[in-house]
């Protein structure tokens, strides 16, 4: 491994060249795209392919990354390395076998419930949670031999608690904060923190205002202050950030994220019918150039060199390098 | 309504000729046949496809039925009509909107599950059933206004009960026995049939050997004897024949019908390693041509003309008369 490294573990953007380049201005050596909240496979297909295009386009930006060594080589040549990844598992549809298919397409990372019940365990916004099914059991086992990332951000409770039990890797939460720090089902218990941490696990800081205890008006010292405390109960190696921003993304997309194709009906999600759009930005992160704020906000909270080093970007690195190796 | 019907509410044969004619012979008035087991929205309409074809090819025979009036129509004109099902909610994927779709394409019933979780409840063969998630009452709702009947064959205890409850409509167990004949959880408690029977819905027996007292070696009266015990606990109007036969399939249908896509490794569902085919058949019904033993059977238990009639396919008529109008 080279230098200090600085890793995004969730970001959703209205892809384009400006954004890649604030990735530069920031230094972010390698960030998780989301390439899937409700599609089916074929709409994968299309989605790795505008990558692939953009990949293209934008070769002196970023690059993909198909093991955590592609980090290094983004950070040493100077662009963004690009971990694409799952906010659900509907592209493997009902098929074990679209596993590795798609870790074969650099697939790296995929969560197993995107808020709804899915077909391997439970969103975190249904009403009871049953664990992990039949097919999920399959699913994990499968991820861990492939070596995909289980990542468990917007899975429910009792569904998370499971598959850090079942799966035989340690798995993520890309992008959550904890209950403690503000009481919503979408951010997880010091239970699931505490799970996390002994598998081995990582767990992203989200800066989407919903999670965050003040929501957009939350200082960065507040969001520092979360920080500290979420170390004393995980301890730092298996905390990281997963800023999860959306950024120049319009109202459309935010709709669609809560609603897909399920509901006749209009779902606000973590919103409401009297605040159906975007929460305002945070001050200190109003998109991918203000990462370095985090680490200006981690020092001042008094945090060890090594240890910002972790939470920016190290403990992704460390976890990576391990996690996308598939197994024997 | 004509005159006394045959209607058998579950076949997934090996479809030929043979079987129509299999079927005429039995004089039987309309078929609830499987359009799926696993197949999604687009598979599907391969499945419809080939229907149109066999509507084309077997004219003389069969003719698809699109409301209860159509039943005698095909009793009128020496017929058989095939009304369109599924086992399984797959087609429709994550989308509010196929459920309309497909009721235009004539798919007038759909299973909520099959065996595993789906995306709107869970099925017979998980460890635990959360019930209806949020998709799930969207869809009953939907089902309800398009005249889509929920069928709950397959799907776990609660998950059926909160059908039975949350559905404004009547819902169906188009095939499946007491747990009472035989204590599998593929058959139905006591509690379901008291609530099935109360919402007004209806349960066909299964003649599948796996659902019965004494496997393939279970009698005609011992399957008479099953009825009225179960017309005792639901009244006999709420009760008819869906017997399951899945005539001239082969194993590999048995294996995909209990694996699907879903498994890396073999799933025995019903069978066994020991025991991994088709169950032999039963005497009395080796084939659609067999229907009109049960009728026998139902006459020597001491049914009424009117009883048998009404279990023999009666009961469907009438139901399906109200169930596959659209709402309003």
């Amino acid at each position: 491994m080279g230098a200090q490294l600085r890793i995004d573990g969730l970001q959703y953007g209205n892809w384009s060249r400006a954004i890649f380049e604030e990735m530069r201005a920031a230094k972010l050596d390698a960030v998780h795209v989301t390439a899937t909240y409700w599609e089916n496979a074929r709409e994968l297909m299309r989605n790795i392919g505008a990558w692939h295009r953009r990949f293209e386009e934008h070769a002196d930006l970023i690059m993909p990354v198909r093991t955590a060594a592609d980090i290094d080589r983004a950070q040493a040549s100077g662009r963004t390395g690009i971990i694409l990844g799952l906010q659900n598992c509907s592209p493997i549809e009902d098929s074990i076998d679209l596993v590795s298919v798609f870790k074969q397409l650099d697939v790296h990372i995929m969560q197993l419930s995107y808020n709804n019940q899915s077909l391997v365990c439970c969103g975190y916004l249904e009403d009871e949670d049953a664990g992990l099914s039949r097919f999920g059991r399959e699913v994990i086992r499968e991820m861990n031999r492939v070596g995909m990332v289980v990542d468990t951000s917007h899975t429910a409770e009792r569904s998370t608690l499971e598959a850090i039990e079942y799966s035989s890797r340690p798995t993520v939460v890309s992008h959550a904060n904890p209950q403690s720090a503000r009481a919503t089902p979408r951010n997880k218990s010091e239970r699931v923190m505490r799970a996390l941490a002994e598998s081995g696990g990582l767990m992203g800081f989200s800066c989407y205002p919903f999670h965050l205890p003040q929501g957009a008006d939350t200082t960065l010292e507040q969001f520092s202050e979360m920080v500290a405390q979420a170390v004393d109960v995980m301890g730092v190696e298996h905390l990281a950030i997963g800023t999860d921003l959306c950024q120049d993304q319009p109202v459309e997309v935010l709709s669609w994220m809560r609603n897909g194709n399920w509901a006749r009906v209009m779902d606000y999600g973590e919103g409401s019918a009297e605040q159906p759009d975007w929460p305002a930005p945070l001050e200190w992160l109003r998109g991918a150039a203000d990462f370095p704020n985090l680490e200006r906000g981690l020092e001042a909270r008094g945090f060890a060199p090594s240890e910002v080093d972790a939470l920016m970007g190290g403990n992704w690195r460390r976890f990576l390098d391990e996690a996308l190796q598939p197994q024997g």
